[in-house]
């Protein structure tokens, strides 16, 4: 155990991308979308349990998915759960995050990471994670994790390196690029994804915030005295919504000459869609990965999920997405996944709110 | 209203037709499957219920199905429906109510009726009946509604007739024929589809059964005094299990010569398939039949069936069906309907029986 050591999970995403499965009142972080029989939340905070004790955990959410995470995380006190009153993206919530930590131990140094990644090889995944750790209160730097890339996903933000293995100096980063750029960046073998997850001093942090993102952070430091006191709740109430909404990436990373990453292969997944969630799933000889009670024929290349005790009959689909909720059944072309947001935006206009 | 005049609903049948909507527990008669707000049987209880009062009509029905069609029908005395410890077709059915009915009116003119066949021209029907009855009390003939067919449907039995209107003498029964056999018999114009639904003097059956099916007839005669009696249910008990199971078409109506058929055009269906089902349903401009709550893109053909209140949200399909039950979901092409049975079947085998 690492008493200087703090986790911080960012749980505050609505996460619609699973939809059905997924809704406002239960996003992705708190689902076992995998069927491994843990919430991702939980599996992120397990990830860390045997060398950052659970007092040394915060957990960012939204207010309304506090109890949600009490109770995920039964091990944590409810002054750990760090509630948004509203989502300003990451950098507010990393603020939040380092104020509060300002206040416990000025020596912290903090891990960041999403609540719904999913990481295949945790002791690689520990490995580098330890080194970090090392190298950022060595050299006062923003570490973070790039991931190798298997492909040329047009999903993920691309980092620049100056090392193809190990530690190096982070050159560009690149949101989101078209395919022939996603392209060329994984033939270079310059370029890693950009993982989201980090490890700083709480001190270089709250430097760099102040550094690139004033605004925000002098919002924080007007209220810095009532960081882990009971008048903290109503000094969020008063900073959140003057904050701009922005990301770590955007308002600090991108502008910081202190930002290093770490070249990462730990089987890494941010299972943000239906197809990288089949990608990662066991498949059957027909390419199916199928919930228990699902019968098939004729059918290849589907993801078919169902509720516990359903049976389904499926007969001549391929390379669809068949997802059967209690409320609502979804049967669509994997490839055309990204539509599904046009027809979520539809229900929201139609009256149709209950079923999001 | 005729006094004399009685209608016997049979509605013993465990469908497994309509599966996974029609269930063991509850088959086709009592579902509303073409969500008219009514169940199959109370539509054909109220198609007659104009003419014909509520104490002259008999269920006959599995005693497993009892309560349902009392829940259903709650116009009728317990009396009034008939329970079959087991099926044997419709033969041992007719005369069961045969013998109930001399029991009450020697006089008794009888309409025949299955529980779950669709009629949409309700006034052309109760004209039709009014004629077969009028045929049946004036020549002591066994009259069978004949309906004009439409297609070369392989599914259903041909009536080989000698006049093209009105009522004339049968000349042959065809149960089911191959699909040339029904092209050629559509082309012809000799043909009508067998409706099962009957009309004829309660002696003229009685007759006629004691004629061609002797073996039955005399287990009925032999505890003719306890109909309508409380030692019927007894009698019934020691009858059935000795009954050939046999259907009165092949037993009694393709020997008899006083076979009559009024050749009917009332838009009949036996609604026997999903296929048939999606025939005789409202469809939208893409040719879909679809419940409400049910968005589709690029969707044609399909018939698709969702659970009150539940949202479906299809892309990409053509000519399937898609039925979605609370504890079974079935997406099959249309055209392989008959293959479900085969899923049936394994389910059946493979201790899937609470989905049955």
């Amino acid at each position: 155990m690492d008493n200087k050591l703090y986790l911080v999970i960012m749980a505050g995403g609505v996460g619609s991308r699973f939809w059905p499965v997924s809704r406002q009142n239960k996003p992705k972080q708190f689902l076992d979308i995998m069927g491994t029989g843990k919430s991702f939340i939980r599996h992120t905070y397990e990830r860390f349990a045997d060398y950052i004790p659970a007092s040394n955990v915060l957990v960012v959410t939204n207010s309304a998915y506090a109890d949600l995470v009490a109770e995920h995380l039964p091990e944590l006190d409810r002054s750990q759960i760090l509630c948004e009153p509203i989502g300003r993206n990451t950098a507010p919530c990393i603020a939040y995050a380092a104020f509060r930590l300002a206040a416990l131990d000025p020596e912290a140094t903090m891990i960041v990471t999403p609540a719904d990644h999913l990481i295949l090889d945790e002791n690689e995944f520990r490995a580098n994670i330890a080194e970090c750790v090392e190298f950022a209160r060595g050299n006062g730097s923003l570490m973070t994790l790039g991931i190798k890339p298997s492909r040329p996903d047009t999903g993920y933000g691309y980092i620049q390196i100056s090392n193809r293995e190990g530690i190096s100096q982070v050159r560009t980063f690149t949101e989101k690029p078209n395919l022939t750029l996603a392209q060329s960046f994984v033939a270079s073998g310059e370029f890693v994804w950009n993982s989201g997850i980090f490890v700083w001093q709480n001190t270089t942090i709250l430097q760099e915030l102040k550094n690139y993102l004033p605004g925000t952070f002098s919002l924080f430091w007007a209220e810095k005295e009532l960081f882990n006191t009971p008048a903290e709740e109503e000094a969020i109430a008063r900073i959140y919504p003057q904050c701009k909404s922005i990301s770590i990436d955007y308002g600090v990373l991108e502008h910081s000459s202190q930002v290093y990453v770490r070249c990462c292969d730990f089987g890494w997944s941010d299972l943000g869609t239906w197809a990288s969630l089949y990608q990662n799933s066991y498949k059957d000889e027909q390419g199916n990965s199928l919930d228990r009670g699902v019968i098939t024929s004729n059918t290849t290349n589907c993801l078919v999920r169902t509720p516990e005790e359903k049976l389904a009959v499926i007969d001549g689909l391929d390379d669809y997405i068949v997802i059967d909720t209690d409320d609502v059944l979804l049967i669509y072309p994997k490839s055309k996944e990204q539509e599904i947001k046009q027809v979520t935006t539809r229900l929201q206009l139609e009256d149709g709110e209950k079923y999001l």
